[in-house]
């Protein structure tokens, strides 16, 4: 169960309705590897950081199974920065601050070791970057997955086509998706991007669950409803995690296990929103992830009897 | 399994993304009566017609089995008439024209022989001629089912808050539930609203799905993800339509019960956008319907072993 977790190491500051955070440990690969580790080992990282990024943090990966030889430390420069501020509804947000530090000249380099991974999760990042991962790789990986955002859309179409080319499953929310295939009906969108190169798509609705694509079928995954949804940061990267995490686990890339695979990113992503930052996947053991994917398996459980 | 249906029929004129209609036949109780009579008959129906309301409409739903003895038929006046714009998310819309007509003195009268019916489905309605029309019931039914809008939150709050608590079942959507309870997480707005007099209380999202919540426990019903909406109007009346038409079926009035009428109800619901007004409810067969049903359980179904 090899896989290759590629993304962003960061440090945010949130504002939500309920609080605002000090400067806090983030980044979209941070995010995937704290929940992919909880079903996949070893996560092979890659990423950059500055010489400010919390060593103890890298400690806290490495003694759950990430391996961090693919993520270069540069101690002369300052990690990746990002300010945001959510509104009442959690779905949108804006932009306060990015300061991109050690990710402008990033270069990654798949180290021999990580060689012959059967599981490539591309995070949200520069298209090219992500790219040149799959370039590298000797042999391709079994399954590809690709996380990207509209901000790509805007500035580095020509490169997403190309990369989108090359991936398996495509990850994205739903406004992202309609920006994509210029299609409101998501049902006519997810055609539309299938045929641009991913087989699967996924489309995250936030608390509205999640649409997996696959031909011309359909799954739908409910979120759990909550009674406060603290922080929404990072919790598109806890899906993509919980996602990869069970599909490298079970070694299982048929359509029937992807839709167990968006139930397990639900799950994981359900814990995320609960505090700020990472600070839930932190906390959370086994048993907890056990009994949350219980509660989404009677969520949405029911009989019925034809007439 | 004896059912009367409360509600307006009337004329509707709606203009959408996709075009314009003329003034079709429409009215909460008209949509509900197509719906619900797929599954229980006869529907006891009560509303208020013009001498304009066609005859051939009214005939159409007795060859159902719909019973019209409770509909008042006034020859002299005109039915009520809503003129509608909906946006392209199709959630949102603009009323441009209402003409209450023969809805403006309405006074329900339930026939005799409606009397000891089991299920009584309260269609949106102003909140006090709802109310009339559960004093009048000799015996309480076993269940009580109230549609209502945001307008008489606005209008007539005193009044909907006297029903709310005479009801067992409460049907809205998603901003009618944040407006009603002052909450914005749906979890914490169900809990305020079922301290008002509903034990259940089923959350309508459209697009997204629909929530019932009952003391703590919760169940996600998905929307069939569709191509096109054509055509929201009445939606949610055939949802509540097929919910009472599964339920008064059954005779069954369990949570678990309810959760498979929500999912009749979501099943009927995407008939019904799928055309202007209820032309789409008048075509199709029980085979259609079974068929629909099938792939809301498809659309929902996993498996997952536990690590």
């Amino acid at each position: 169960m090899s896989l290759i977790v590629v993304g962003s190491m960061a440090f945010d500051q949130i504002e939500t309705p309920f609080g605002k955070s000090d400067r806090i440990v983030g980044g979209a690969a941070t995010y995937i590897a704290w929940s992919a580790s909880n079903f996949a080992k070893p996560v092979n990282q890659i990423s950059v950081v500055g010489g400010d990024f919390p060593k103890e943090e890298l400690q806290a990966l490495q003694d759950r199974g990430v391996v961090l030889e693919g993520v270069q430390i540069k101690e002369d420069e300052k990690s990746f920065f990002w300010a945001g501020k959510y509104h009442m509804d959690m779905n949108s947000r804006d932009t306060l601050d990015t300061q991109l530090n050690v990710l402008a000249n990033f270069v990654p380099v798949v180290p021999d070791s990580y060689q012959g991974s059967e599981f490539l999760m591309l995070g949200n990042l520069v298209p090219s970057i992500q790219h040149s991962v799959i370039n590298q790789m000797k042999t391709r990986p079994k399954l590809i997955v690709l996380d990207t955002m509209n901000f790509w859309m805007e500035t580095a179409m020509e490169d997403l086509e190309k990369v989108l080319k090359d991936v398996d499953v495509l990850l994205i929310n739903d406004s992202e998706a309609r920006e994509l295939s210029a299609q409101y009906s998501l049902v006519k969108a997810a055609r539309e991007i299938m045929k641009m190169g991913p087989k699967y798509l996924v489309i995250k609705k936030g608390e509205h669950g999640a649409l997996l694509f696959y031909d011309d079928e359909v799954f739908v995954a409910p979120a759990l409803p909550l009674e406060d949804v603290f922080d929404p940061t990072g919790a598109g990267d806890t899906f993509a995690g919980g996602f990869i995490g069970h599909l490298a686990r079970t070694k299982d890339i048929s359509f029937e296990n992807m839709k167990t695979a968006v139930i397990v990113g639900s799950a994981m992503a359900s814990f995320c929103v609960e505090k700020f930052g990472n600070t839930r996947l932190k906390e959370i053991s086994k048993e907890d992830i056990d009994n949350r994917i219980r509660q989404f398996v009677n969520l949405v459980n029911f009989d019925i009897q034809l007439i």
